[in-house]
């Protein structure tokens, strides 16, 4: 192993912390919510910035890298590394997000047992390791098989909708928090598109083969 | 200038074409929510891919630039490049959010004349063509006046949320309507941001001094 190829799996290992410290941040908002716990909640408000300075963290090793990378799928992948800090910086963004809005629930009545939403976190959650996995593997098999799964929870995602905007008009004493859970409904959605960004970018990054009119050859 | 310097000259084009485009879709989307237009609607859906395909440009072309930079100011703003194709990316994909809304609300009789939300989108826009402007000027103070900016779209968000969720439980007949108008205050809300992450990467690119302990000399 080169200097080089050491700094490549250092810089792997900084997305890999930073994308274990935002799937905790999502699990514990979705568990601060289930569990009715505001500590918990808050704890994840808090520790968004720790996530944050990650990205700005990866961000300065991907110009440093750049500089000496040899060669073009070394370039991609550095790039890529980029991308995926601020993908995983919005799903950082996105625990906040739900954190907040479980705080607002936990200071009314619980509607119902909440059985969906976990659900749809777990999908989303697993989508997101899927990608992360392929993309420090390599197999960009992996990564195919994420990129359909997001229709699936768009699909909860809208029947989640549906249903809340439902109970709101037949109940409307439960309007604010039908609205809470929307938008942490929304949230999950989103985590979920994140994943998928990542597994596209990591198809491209291992698979990208018409990278530009033979400039740069194959590698 | 150099024959390098007229590759970044054409990536900083394809970015700013990228932004117009976006930036007309957003203004179209909008459009056919105050106009009750579904044929602006349709279009903004439609053309996204046209969006879409000019990140998969731009990203192309920031390999191939990014073997040839000789200098960490230009690498830097290549990977500059790719986050905001990225950003701008996704303001496309609110237009389309904006633009299916605006048709779910054309089939039922209109609220109230929006003013609102046409004000919030003229902020969200300002902000992201002076963030664009900054990017291609290296008018740093331009991006770091964005910066502030989108407290008060973030503010205006909620005050609308605030306002939308009273009258939905005041009179439970317009619930779908206002959830249709939540979502795309939502929306020009997530615009605002990326506008705010282009400002950062921008004052980063050009004032970014930190850049790792001396091994890239400042540029």
């Amino acid at each position: 192993m080169t200097h080089f190829d050491s700094e490549i799996a250092a810089l792997q290992e900084k997305l890999l912390l930073m994308a274990s410290r935002a799937e905790a941040a999502v699990n514990k908002a979705i568990r601060s919510l289930v569990e009715r716990e505001d500590d918990l909640a808050r704890e994840v408000i808090q520790d968004d910035d720790i996530i944050d300075g990650l990205e700005k963290e990866v961000d300065e090793q991907v110009v440093v890298l750049l500089a000496k990378a040899p060669l073009a799928k070394q370039l991609r992948l550095i790039v890529s590394a980029s991308k995926i800090a601020r993908d995983l910086e919005r799903v950082g963004d996105e625990a906040t997000t739900i954190a907040r809005r479980a705080i607002e629930l936990n200071t009314e009545p619980q509607l119902k047992p909440y059985v969906d939403i976990p659900r749809m976190a777990t999908m989303a959650m697993q989508m997101l390791n899927a990608a992360l996995r392929a993309f420090t593997s390599g197999e960009t098999n992996l990564a195919v098989e994420v990129i359909p799964q997001d229709k699936d929870v768009d699909a909860l995602n809208r029947q989640l909708y549906r249903e809340l905007a439902s109970y709101m008009i037949e109940k409307p004493v439960t309007i604010s928090r039908c609205l809470h859970l929307m938008t942490i409904s929304k949230s999950i959605e989103r985590i979920a598109d994140h994943a998928k960004n990542i597994a596209e970018d990591v198809v491209y990054l291992y698979e990208g083969r018409d990278i530009r009119h033979g400039l740069i050859p194959p590698v």
